[in-house]
């Protein structure tokens, strides 16, 4: 650990077009509001974490439920914990598992004393309470736990909805009671689907036990995006200005650009590792896919005005061949590339939020995206 | 390019223990015993050109029947050459295809022009001829071309391996005529099986054409290792010492040092990245299978005095758990360790050979190997 615990700093805030804050941590800080590549096992995709310092990443999100069933808990704290197992010094959030037991487990039962399920990976029977939930994070040491929390599929009905939050609330009391360690961070989680009232509710019940930071749960599950949003900024004009507040799974460039201009600190998603492996690549004009015959004598880079490693050294052309000769470097310059694109749109936002320059960026943000491709630039095409 | 051609030169020479040299090419010099790694489709597997600088790869060897295939020489011959196009700026060796023609093709019809298969890929008919594959590495901008030869399969009758010198021999002198450019380098390849007057008859042809390099091929296909060595050294008494001798598609560690010690300057293997993908990791004990149980909380690196990447941040238990979880970075910390191994044997070597030290060295090289693992150093077992 480098030392000291968990704060969080607001450097500037104006309402509608978002916050610029700063995290710290015991392995060192982060600004907000910041991106959090996905490394579920305990690696982020196909990058080392020589790989991730170079993007520029602050902090990675890994998963308590993955890493409880595999390798177990206990390797992992034999080894000295999540942080030097994995080898990433950085900032770690941990999320509970709560949504993956929804959406990867056979078998959900859920209790009032806690969630039965089967393991996706060899069908084994498990119970995790609230507390096993802290327990486990906190044998892995991560600098930011989350909750268990009950997040319905969605769309559920008022009173599935408000059966979770009640449930989502009682489990948070639990697990804050359960928490040991000062050293690490605890955040909450707002349930309640698009039920404002129980947004509501959640969102005060949470704030009277007390947490380091709030997460916005049960959101970018097949709802409208003019819902999150409305939900989002809902729940983030309820939770206290000194707590950083985190959007859970989103999203898309855009989605990010929406969630800062709502309030929201902290975001995590798999799109721009997955994208990766699926040959989808981030540019500030648009997206594009790697695997289309247009690229095949593309000697440019994916983005020319692009400094990751990737661009600087690899064209079009050659990524198009890696990616259809199944050449695992394929997945890796991919990813290297979209997350720099990710970290470097957050740098972008932090100095438009300094500045006070955040109307302006955001309007060349979606214009630039919507321009005609083709004709721009010399008729180059994105596919 | 860097400038200047192709040489070699002999540094030391002792009769049974090796040959310490330098190869210039235009991409740069390379210190011979040379290891190359193999990067068949332009890349080689799961490694970043930066990775490879870092591992200590001095040349490479990619494939001309792949980049024939995929993605065709005329997109790597605009994007400027195969160095440009796959990022690497070090000495770079093609081979002809001969040999995966053989190995990888549906259909494979020899004629005294050349050599008629089906891709491997979509089972499109081809024609290769000695001169078209000449021009093919001429496109690729290789510094080192290796012509077409007619490998048999093992065992070969001796009416077989007589046809195939012969026409090794011709191909070899139509390859020598079709060459345009000096800068490139053009090594001819001896066959001959396990028949000695057929090797030597071949490799005394190939002298008479005159060539800047020999290789011996149609070894390592099933043969007795006895055999192997016993034939590479028959060839290399015969080869002027003053051209560099490469023994094609070996080997492991111990096949190396018994290349060296028969008089082989240069070697190439899937071995390392191939182990990479299917958990065999390499040390200076032996090998280890980084999926077997006894490794699941093992805490140590896979080998202490290791100063790889792999080895200076992660245990046995992280790159088991990434190994079993299926995730990309296994393929590419287990690569990383796997080449450093081979290049840190090179880098030994030569230092044994400029020390005149060989003897001592290839003795405790076997020792080791030989030595029970178990007991020896704290009991630590290899599984």
């Amino acid at each position: 650990m480098k030392g000291g615990g968990f704060s969080f700093q607001l450097l500037r805030e104006e309402a509608g077009k978002g916050r610029l804050g700063r995290v710290a941590t015991p392995h060192g800080q982060f600004t907000t509001p910041a991106f959090m590549p996905v490394g579920s096992q305990g690696t982020v995709k196909a990058l080392a974490p020589a790989d991730l310092h170079e993007v520029g990443t602050e902090i990675i999100l890994c998963n308590a439920y993955h890493l409880y069933l595999r390798p177990g808990i206990e390797v992992i704290r034999e080894a000295g914990g999540l942080h030097r197992f994995m080898g990433w010094s950085g900032p770690l959030l941990t999320d509970s598992g709560g949504f993956q037991i929804v959406s990867m487990s056979g078998l959900r039962e859920i209790e009032s004393e806690g969630v039965r399920f089967r393991s996706h990976l060899d069908g084994s029977l498990h119970f995790l309470t609230p507390e096993k939930v802290v327990e486990i994070q906190e044998g892995l040491g991560s600098d930011i736990m989350m909750v268990l929390d009950d997040c319905p599929p969605y769309p559920a009905s008022l009173a599935e909805a408000k059966e979770a939050v009640a449930l989502t609330t009682q489990w948070a009391k639990r697990s804050r009671d359960a928490r040991h360690a000062d050293g690490q961070a605890l955040f909450g989680i707002v349930q309640g689907g698009d039920h404002v009232e129980l947004r509501q509710q959640s969102a005060e019940e949470l704030m009277e036990i007390g947490f380091d930071g709030y997460a916005i749960g049960g959101l970018s599950l097949g709802e409208a995006k003019a819902v999150t949003f409305e939900t989002a900024a809902q729940v983030t004009a309820l939770l206290p200005t000194t707590s950083p507040r985190y959007l859970m799974g989103m999203g898309t460039p855009e989605d990010i650009v929406r969630g800062v201009q709502v309030g929201v600190d902290m975001f995590d998603c798999v799109l721009p590792t997955r994208g990766a492996r699926t040959g989808l690549l981030f540019t500030r004009r648009g997206q594009l896919n790697i695997k289309h015959a247009c690229y095949s004598a593309d000697t440019a880079p994916v983005d020319a005005d692009c400094g990751c490693y990737t661009c600087c050294n690899f064209s079009r052309a050659y990524l198009r061949h890696l990616f259809l000769a199944r050449e695992l470097l394929a997945y890796r310059l991919n990813a290297v590339h979209n997350l720099f694109y990710y970290h470097t749109l957050m740098r972008t936002i932090h100095q438009a939020l300094a500045d006070e320059t955040m109307d302006q960026f955001v309007r060349e943000f979606f214009s630039r995206r919507g321009e005609n491709i083709t004709e721009a630039e010399g008729g180059e095409t994105l596919c």
